[in-house]
């Protein structure tokens, strides 16, 4: 697989000097580690960070800014930050009012984050965090549920970093967090199979019509492949499946995301979403928040994921239309 | 080529109602048309259109809303939009201080373009145009410059866009146009080739290591092939060939943006990125401007085009980087 790297030992801290070259405006870096940090971050109120391993640009570091993160830690390609790169961002965030944590359920990830958590505490911060498990997909052979944190994150970001900007408190935005999170379930689906940088062979096999259901972020495959028809058959699998997880009433409403996965043209994700909206109509589900985007990304795969966030509270909704000033919301 | 299609031949319709609904904030379109209208349009002052065919996306609707475009005309996948629907955004956008037209330099989309304006005059509409030709890649055959309009059309209309909102005249936004696109110019370089909706043939043949340098947004093979090296052999390469399109001194400064073809994530955009900024600053080049982004694309073309555009006037920067609300500036 070509990739535009030099060596895929450095393409990270490659990646990282681009970003904050191009975003200096709005971004700067903490030197020796991996963190980009919000130059305008807040000086009072509680500062919400996120991150993950890298490879599912533009997650997170474009979502860095006033009204939104005000850091993100970068790992390896799909290997979690480190507990001290966590420590490091913080540190530098945190202003006495505490700092809030955006953690994907992964283990590494999880058992990261937290590590920093113990350790920030020790040294008196505040701190107060969650997990997102948006992924709602099962494993075909168990039925055991994967629950891993996917694009539904990016909508969890927005709405716990509004609310902080408006002054809620670590108590408050925990409490808000876990409620968006039970909310929120993704569904995701792969047309082609990624590739590590430096690797030559795909992350999973896939054949040359066909698509796999279910898929992770970091290459895992699917709970179901089968040959693909059309963007009508993928949305009605998907919207399926998310609907299923709601009790649906007259008075529901929710936000959607349809999210690219990286290789995916902006014409395709754009007719998905004529396909779910044709649906969710017939359906008679409320929407009242959408955005449609490559958010958070495997690399090249070919794919999209779809998120469904019920907007179980109204004021979620001017949460998530609040302004912010980033590279990527 | 798996695409997330139902049928080619109403692609662009279905794609047109996704970002009419995931945008309904900001947009609405003419009905029977394939015409993107900002909702808010300027009810004084000279309103830009552009457009072009499909398959570019985010180029042009993306750029459309307060501060930037008054309206995008699409046509089918690589073909300009029709005469027709160019007349109905005219007419839907004029407010009495005529309207500007940005057009990319094909010999189709001029000439639908010019047509529609000489209609739009006959019906006593103001107008004026400006032909954007950024690509300075060279036929290797004749040694014929190609100067087709690309990415570099983006940064000639948030240019042109913020001078308008500004209230400069029909006149003298002629001249600004001008002198920018004669400061623009764009090198792509392609690591694969699209699909056109429905084929199952490649637009143009490129081998499992090979690159293509000077490619045009529509599948035109480009001046070079060579085998894939390094992202900085990619930047030497074609900031090597932009900087001997200008007369240097230690006075000039530039604007520039990284653009991804349609296919290539945000990591290898950041990491050539890295490496134009190395070369930069290695021959002393002033940059006031960056901007790293898939903007004009090739569906799902993998590859890069980098622009530079001279910023001659101090104006310009204010105008590049003045506040838009649009889907993908």
């Amino acid at each position: 697989m070509k990739k535009i790297i030099n060596d895929k030992n450095v393409a990270v801290e490659q990646m990282l000097d681009g970003i904050l070259y191009a975003n200096d405006d709005i971004l700067e870096g903490i030197k020796g580690t991996r963190v980009v940090l919000a130059k305008q971050r807040p000086k009072s109120g509680v500062a919400v960070i996120s991150g993950g391993g890298s490879g599912h640009e533009p997650a997170h570091f474009g979502f860095v800014g006033d009204g939104m993160l005000a850091a993100a830690v970068c790992g390896e390609v799909f290997i979690p930050p480190t507990v001290s790169d966590i420590l490091s961002a913080i540190k530098a965030c945190d202003n006495g009012d505490g700092v809030f944590l955006i953690i994907k359920n992964f283990d590494v990830d999880v058992k990261n984050f937290l590590d920093a958590k113990v350790l920030a505490e020790k040294d008196g911060i505040k701190i107060a965090h969650v997990i997102v498990n948006d992924d709602c997909s099962v494993e075909k052979s168990n039925y055991k549920k994967r629950r891993r944190g996917v694009a539904g994150t990016i909508l969890v970001q927005k709405i716990v970093c509004a609310a902080a900007k408006q002054g809620q408190s670590l108590e408050e935005l925990e409490e808000l967090a876990s409620e968006v999170v039970m909310a929120t379930n993704t569904l995701g689906v792969a047309l082609s199979s990624p590739y590590i940088q430096g690797s030559t062979t795909p992350m999973f096999e896939l054949g040359d019509h066909e698509i796999s259901f279910g898929v992770g972020i970091h290459g895992e495959k699917g709970y179901r492949t089968e040959p693909l028809v059309s963007s009508e058959l993928l949305a009605l699998e998907l919207v399926n499946k998310l609907k299923g997880r709601y009790e649906l009433t007259s008075e529901s409403s929710f936000a959607i995301l349809v999210n690219g996965l990286g290789g995916t043209p902006l014409m395709e994700l754009y007719i998905f979403m004529d396909d779910v909206k044709q649906l969710l109509e017939h359906e008679g589900i409320q929407v009242e928040f959408k955005k449609v985007g490559s958010l958070m990304t495997t690399n090249e795969m070919h794919g999209v994921s779809l998120t469904f966030l019920e907007l179980k509270d109204p004021t979620w909704l001017s949460l998530l239309n609040s302004d912010v000033k980033t590279f990527a919301w």
